[in-house]
């Protein structure tokens, strides 16, 4: 999916427009020919390329969201706070998402699919859970943070950072919000955050409005 | 979807083979003709009382989700902890969705289309979402809890509760846990409250622990 270069293959044109017609609809149902009809190209290079549809939206999938891999990973190599690592690590996610909004869509689907779900399994889920394990090991191991199961981690941050995105119909019929922009982006991320690191319960000797604040005062500017 | 007594109507017995169907098999994805035969009724009778399948599915989804939503409105009305009372909500969700593992999936697929979607939001997600900020409002005004934005803390909460059993093949295929069993509910449901309710970091004057401790002691036994 780079687009750098005037000269643009027909493979990235291909994965462009399918990513292009995707976020437009606001659903991952789309055809061989809407994608050949958006990018201009002959539908019979998807299976050249790509060998099938679904091929072509596993190439989609490892191809956004190994970059986002490889990040994570060089992000637990860094020489950092494993707190801060930590919220890096959500706010990637987050961002990941908020920037391709079909892709959590896309990988929930390619999951039902035998073939296709031990494939995003293999590029994508296993390396990310490896990465997140790594990082919540550092963090207990300094006493940072409290003893958790890496796996329920997984599944308790995967899904809050995941919701607002995928279930953005019920952000439609139930909040009156028609669109996720960058300020409401961010106060999730904020919000997500918070609520993960240091939960909502108040101390009554105010030593949780401290952290609060700590974190609030981390935010990017 | 009442079984009390002997004679069953034939309604219910519709609702009850298409819950049954749709929990075996790990999938929304059923027929007609499949609810026909595990009911041992003809398929003409979902016509005649729900209109459709999609008449059908919503009916199940409101049934089952109305009575949650009831017992969290009553719940709201209790003489009780705020705080308490909060948690009691997040347990009920997450039992909701073991319970009937394939609701969630449901609900996402009728918001994806225009018609169920305005009738799943009526009926269930604004409901849920106005218990919801009640319990989060009483709490906020007594000072328990931190300010939060009560849309923001639904898709959280939501998503954290949702996503272990919506990605249940990601269990599967990443952590080669087969099926969630009790133990795994249980484990999951403490997970979520603690983590939303005093978060992970550990304060070095030792206030988180206590928090965590006595949250611990809560659990049902």
């Amino acid at each position: 999916m780079k687009s750098d270069g005037a000269k643009i293959s027909s493979r990235t044109r291909l994965l462009q427009a399918a990513a292009a017609l995707m976020t437009e609809r606001g659903s991952i149902e789309i055809s061989l020919s809407e994608i050949a009809q958006k990018s201009q190209l002959n539908s019979a290079l998807v299976k050249y390329y790509f060998g099938s549809k679904n091929g072509l939206l596993l190439e989609l999938v490892t191809d956004i969201l190994g970059r986002a891999i490889v990040q994570m990973e060089e992000l637990a190599e860094m020489d950092l706070d494993p707190v801060e690592k930590l919220k890096l690590h959500i706010k990637g996610i987050i961002t990941v998402y908020f920037r391709y909004p079909f892709v959590n869509r896309l990988i929930h689907s390619m999951f039902q699919t035998q073939e296709t779900a031990k494939a995003v399994a293999e590029a994508i889920s296993i390396p990310l859970a490896a990465t997140q394990k790594r990082l919540l090991d550092e963090a207990m191991a300094k006493g940072l943070i409290r003893e958790i199961d890496p796996m329920l981690f997984y599944f308790i941050v995967l899904g809050a950072c995941d919701h607002l995105f995928f279930a953005q119909p019920i952000l439609h019929h139930c909040f009156g919000v028609e669109r996720i922009d960058d300020d409401l982006r961010r106060r999730y991320a904020d919000t997500v955050l918070n609520m993960v690191l240091s939960g909502l319960l108040i101390d009554k000797d105010g030593a949780r409005a401290s952290v609060v604040i700590r974190l609030g005062a981390s935010r990017p500017a």
